[in-house]
């Protein structure tokens, strides 16, 4: 299939790789240009605008929030105004549900499909085309996004016509893992305020909840680096406020993603910017006096 | 080994059958007598006081709170008053670290030996022997408690010579669990309210979070059946009552336990007596106006 | 001095009011022309339009939310595109801080002046003319606005030239009585849960807090009266709602406000709509499984 | 009458001199008896036992917490030991629910009579004889606590014969300053960070919230200091550690007294026991990245 891709950060740059490693034929853009050439000797077609990226069947994106994705959607030289007649666009960005649902009516209006399709795992997960990924959209939209979605995950949810359901199914995982940090953090603290070892308590805990989630996180908050970042804080930060807005909307009280906010505000506002959103996991020892252990 | 065992409630007889099949010599205890049949067929001697589950190598207890315990331990025909010296007491309920360090004083006082042990795992898997036990006590008791604790669980954590510090990482562990409930219950409340399918949404985070406690919890959740019980709500509100308690002895703000407990108490206040814990992550669903599911 | 009026609701028609008895010249603008007529019998111009209420020397705005806001100053008809070079928009409304900032440069451009005048008072006191008012903006416009200020308040403060900060101050006055609504109604729950009876239970707190906010609100909350409301329900959320906007900009951890938040989230996901704000106080007793008194 | 008074502390102190300045014979008693002297002066005898304060008709306490309360109630030279029949204890103190309760039961079976009168004021407020108080017990032994507490306050609020209700309304009314000190807190740290000047803003919401309450912590807030201490933080922290232990034994869910929590576990790890309990009020500015105003 003839696909456009557009965002190559680490995230992206391993998904269109892999289009590329199925047999797609690929055409990327980055508003950097330099972060393209890695693709070009792997056989990726460099484009030099947006529209460049929207002459095939789909175009996929991959960037970092709302802002980034409107940017490319909207304007003379964007996707609305470039994809071709019943083309899809697959946004697999985290992007707020709102955004979604003003994407999957801008895109009706002009005669293109519309699939949302974030993607769940962390840039080795990319890397090794074994992401999950949750797509939602019209049937015969998410017919064509089949191909290049299996080309970079090992696991494809389909989740109905409703775009902006996937997007909410995303930003729910994230607040799972928010949580699953928080709670982290405040067990640590406890347990090692009362004299128990944070490895030992982590080998412990990691026997009880034999997640990857909790082995990563707990070995990070046990071991109190947060450097350099795998997932900036700042994104965790953008995702809870996205949930708490679509919370706000579809009116659910959710005390603990309240709890996440205030965490992530206070991690901000102490210079937090640089480090790992598993950081938040690091203030209920800092509030209890407990120095960097 | 000859050891006593005294509670015998789902986990406590499935516990003691475990130490019969491992050949140990096992005397078995409880207030009211009829449970104690099942393991007379089984083998066991049924004692008819106390002090006679207490004149082997070991007494084993696993009551339900700590006023069940300090009640089996203290008075003219306790434990304390018929122990052996040099005998040993493994207590492996879930108590308050307040009371496990009393213990550990007042045997020491009676030239007893103590090990806190409590275990992790629900009545299926004491009865397979695949508990997961964090023990801490003197070198000496750690050891002579070896046996019997390998009889009954698959994993033995040992933890240092501070038997409170057992109790501790076992309040610890309640409390993550406890996390995970509250935060699936936000998390199907929100996707709920936004469209998508209970049953689908869990089948897409039991792959994101492949452990029990999501499988469980989550297929609990998204049923909205919380009865009967497993684990029941006024025990999950005592543990977090003793994390809070512990963790205001020690210094440490928990915004996460905080939420817990005004949820166990809404939970009670509005007749969930007789429901499982994770009722507790049917509240967020009922204050966004949802209906049982 | 000429003054136009835009906004005649319960406050706005009292402010507009008591311009008269100043003796300014006033012209008065509703979207439903009705509610002009009682103002057109004392002595109000009645505009036709948005425009024909910007032909003096300023014109006042009090308006329920920021899209109202938006929807008077933008627009081929709207305040930008009438009101006279040099002429001010005193703005009263409670509005986000984000719409003040962009008030102030949108009047900027257009060579207008701009005060943010936010008011606390209840319309009892609009009536008397004894609202407190914060006002913030260019020194020679808060000069013009002086005059309009004093005729419907009985205090003004003046607080800077960053017109934003009146608008912070006033969402943070809200806050504050938010925060006493919520705090009276988990403590009038656990006094009756107790036994207290809360009519007593008022006299004490009023004696202790001699605030109109304690007699008001504990009264409503006492009796479990919320209606007709006051000051709506919705409104209020939209309060803390914007409250938590400027808060997440601004890198401040606010965990009443997020308390505050969710309060109002499960009022209106039970049906609180038309209820006073002051309802969230009802909340911690109906989790306390208190039915209403 | 012939009162006992036993606790001299700033409070006490002010309390036992307005007793004699009512013209009572008042014998005092302290454990550390250079504290009795000043009163001495004043006409006070000086008890060298807890006995000898229990030889009147009436002896009131005024101590720090529920062990200072139990060590001189209890115990063979107590005053359950040494009251004679029919006398009155007049318990001032800030104790639990729980406590208070278990004083009636005591003092019932040893034939004396107990009144539960915590008092709300400040040193000043003791001084001038103008705490207000609230009052509890059976009739005959309210009528009997009428003279001295008279002395004392300036309004007595009486509320029926369960004395632990008196209590149970004291500690709400520390809550609800405390939610005070904490709103404001919040409040402050927000409009600082927005550019509004804290003295500015301190004018303004004492106009608005023109109760002591405001006024007194606003300004320590606003200034930052926190030094020396009226009311000790960790006195603060115990009286919220109480009502969050009755608030759980009667089924109330109190998500603002959780907040309080956490700010006063936060202050004490981070040094603040020297401090006043309104240092609460300055953990918001230090999340948000401020210093010291």
């Amino acid at each position: 299939m003839k696909v456009g891709f557009i965002g190559l950060g680490h995230m992206g740059s391993a998904m269109a790789l892999n289009l590329l490693k199925a047999g797609h034929e690929v055409t990327v853009y980055n508003r950097s240009a330099a972060k393209a050439r890695p693709l070009a000797s792997q056989g990726a077609r460099v484009a030099g605008s947006i529209a460049e990226a929207c002459r095939g069947d789909a175009v996929m994106t991959m960037l970092a929030n709302d802002e980034a994705v409107a940017s490319v959607v909207e304007g003379p030289e964007g996707i609305l105004a470039s994809l071709g007649s019943g083309a899809l666009h697959i946004c697999s960005s985290t992007i707020s549900v709102c955004l979604s649902q003003r994407l999957a009516q801008l895109h009706a209006r002009s005669a293109q499909r519309y699939v949302a399709a974030p993607v769940f795992g962390r840039p080795e997960a990319a890397a090794a085309a074994q992401l999950t990924i949750v797509a939602a959209g019209e049937p015969a939209a998410l017919e064509t996004a089949q191909a290049p979605l299996a080309a970079i995950g090992s696991k494809v949810f389909v989740l109905g016509d409703a775009p902006e359901q996937a997007n909410l199914v995303k930003l729910s995982g994230n607040f799972l893992l928010a949580s699953v940090i928080e709670s982290l953090g405040e067990s640590f603290a406890l347990t090692r305020k009362g004299g128990v070892d944070p490895q030992r308590y982590l080998e412990i805990l990691t026997s009880l909840f034999n997640a990857p989630a909790y082995r990563i996180y707990g070995a990070l908050i046990a071991s109190g680096r947060f450097e350099p970042p795998a997932f900036a804080a700042p994104l965790g930060q953008k995702d809870i406020r996205l949930l708490l807005a679509v919370a706000d909307r579809l009116g659910v009280a959710m005390p603990v993603a309240s709890v996440l906010r205030d965490r992530f505000l206070a991690l901000m506002a102490q210079g937090g910017e640089h480090l790992d959103w598993s950081a938040i996991g690091g203030l209920a020892a800092k509030d209890a006096g407990l120095t960097a252990s």
